[in-house]
């Protein structure tokens, strides 16, 4: 098998080490070393080479990360499998990130961290976990993943997705039509949705105001999907108490943000998520294998619903 | 039943009314209104008043949280059952507060919190959990419930007791002997011990620097055990890269401390663990019933330990 990678490098370096214990029968290249372009059999990249025509033996392109919408998918071959990223590190660290973020403003972690600042000792009542109410919009591999944890810790739990999702613990919301009343019951709403042409924008004021007064927001979905000013009117309104945000657009923000000194936001650069090289790998060999066996791939896109 | 009640007033009224639901047979009286003193069977509160022996038929003495240092045990009946408070509220409390800390620490929140306020776009590589050594010292009923989720979300967990404790997926260490072999493999320290001659001061200098370089500190036993400038000093050498304190000696701090504003140091109100007051009288009555009909109450201190 021949492997085309056009990514970080660093993780390319550290890949092509490891492949040559794992799979030592493969050739890994890494762009813009692409050898001869016909005998390519598998491209790796978050942005593949501008013209893939030249690859002409191409079977997949696998996108490094967990989404696959930046693919422009115009200029790819209609009938090429485009393949998400699903490894274990990419998961636990998004359950990580995620049971941190809910414990946090489920515990006005922010809160207190803002009367440090101003030098104030202030308990203030705390409420039980039974009593706070999650939902999580995007109920796929990595939303299934995190709510785990939350179902576990006692946290009355949500889900909100494009078609019905059953998982033990978790109240199902569904399509359009069950939005408001799943918005209606989330004190903390965590977006995981994939970016799509329904996606874009959707969390804005219209939204905010149909969350409980006082709801927390994390944003660990993408950056086009959060809109900044609708976000921070609702934070000094008070309709929304705290928010946590991960992904912005652009990354990264500029020097005069407001995000950067809100005082009740927390920002991260785009680390909610990221992939272990050595499970990222065996998961993409594991991908490779089960597609030459003629088994179905792990997270192949569907391009009419762009995830 | 007679309790006398000696503590919160909030939580007194609460407890009166749900004590009307949950034992009608039982007379409720708070502090100061102590009725006929002779008549008091039952004792709750923080601090008892300083002449109990007016309380001539006083079965048992419970304390209203989850400690029992702060009794003077000479001016009590040595044969005075003392009774610490173990409730689901309280352990909850703490589960979370101390999940939250370790997930935080392990992601290198405090560092991230800190360049967002230097407007500072910049990720560093992520650790998986079962590479990061969790260490709990001080192995009790809270100590065992904060395992438990670390050990789900895969960290390497271990944990320091007086005796050895025999907890699934956790190293165990007891006593003064394994007290090095514990700390040299913990990255992330918790602190539950309860306060006794000899833990008093146990967090200073000389266990800092049997810690891992760049360890992280979470202090939540309680405020007499931990030397505030040797964490100042370890927290400045890079000896602890940060550090989450719950509980202090004065508490609240005074205003020019340099815990107020350290830049890798979390500081929050004695708010890890807050008594739920309806799971705490449920707790408190079982115990009562378990004592009346001559069975181990949970939670007696054993006065020559000291919890």
């Amino acid at each position: 098998m021949n492997i085309l990678y056009k990514s970080e490098p660093e993780r390319g370096r550290i890949w092509a080490a490891l492949l040559a214990e794992l799979a030592p029968e493969a050739v890994f290249r890494q762009w813009p070393d692409i050898g001869e372009a016909a005998e390519i059999d598998y491209l790796v990249a978050w942005q593949p080479p501008e013209d893939v025509s030249v690859f002409t033996g191409l079977k997949a392109l696998f996108s490094v990360g967990a989404g696959a919408e930046q693919f422009d998918y115009a200029a790819l071959p209609p009938d090429l499998p485009v393949v998400r990223m699903i490894e274990p590190g990419l998961t636990s660290g998004m359950v990580e990130y995620v049971t941190f973020a809910v414990l946090g403003l489920h515990r006005e972690m922010p809160r207190y961290l803002q009367q440090q600042r101003n030098r104030r000792w202030l308990a203030h009542p705390a409420m039980p976990a039974a009593k706070r109410r999650v939902g999580v919009m995007g109920v796929g591999a990595l939303g299934e993943a995190v709510l785990k944890p939350l179902v576990q810790l006692g946290f009355d739990c949500a889900g909100w997705s494009r078609t019905a999702k059953h998982i033990a613990g978790v109240a199902s919301f569904a399509g359009a039509a069950q939005l408001g009343a799943f918005l209606a019951r989330s004190d903390i709403l965590i977006c995981l949705l994939p970016l799509t042409a329904a996606t874009e924008g959707i969390l804005n004021a219209e939204l905010f105001s149909q969350l409980p007064t006082g709801a927390s927001l994390i944003q660990v979905g993408r950056g086009k999907q959060l809109n900044h000013q609708h976000l921070l009117n609702a934070l000094d309104s008070g309709q929304l108490a705290a928010a946590v945000v991960d992904v912005t657009e652009p990354e990264p923000l500029p020097e005069d943000h407001p995000f950067w000194h809100h005082p009740a936001l927390w920002l991260t650069p785009h680390i909610a998520s990221q992939a272990q090289p050595e499970s990222a790998l065996r998961a993409l060999l594991e991908n490779i294998r089960r597609f030459e066996r003629g088994e179905p791939m792990h997270g192949v896109v569907e391009r009419e619903r762009g995830y």
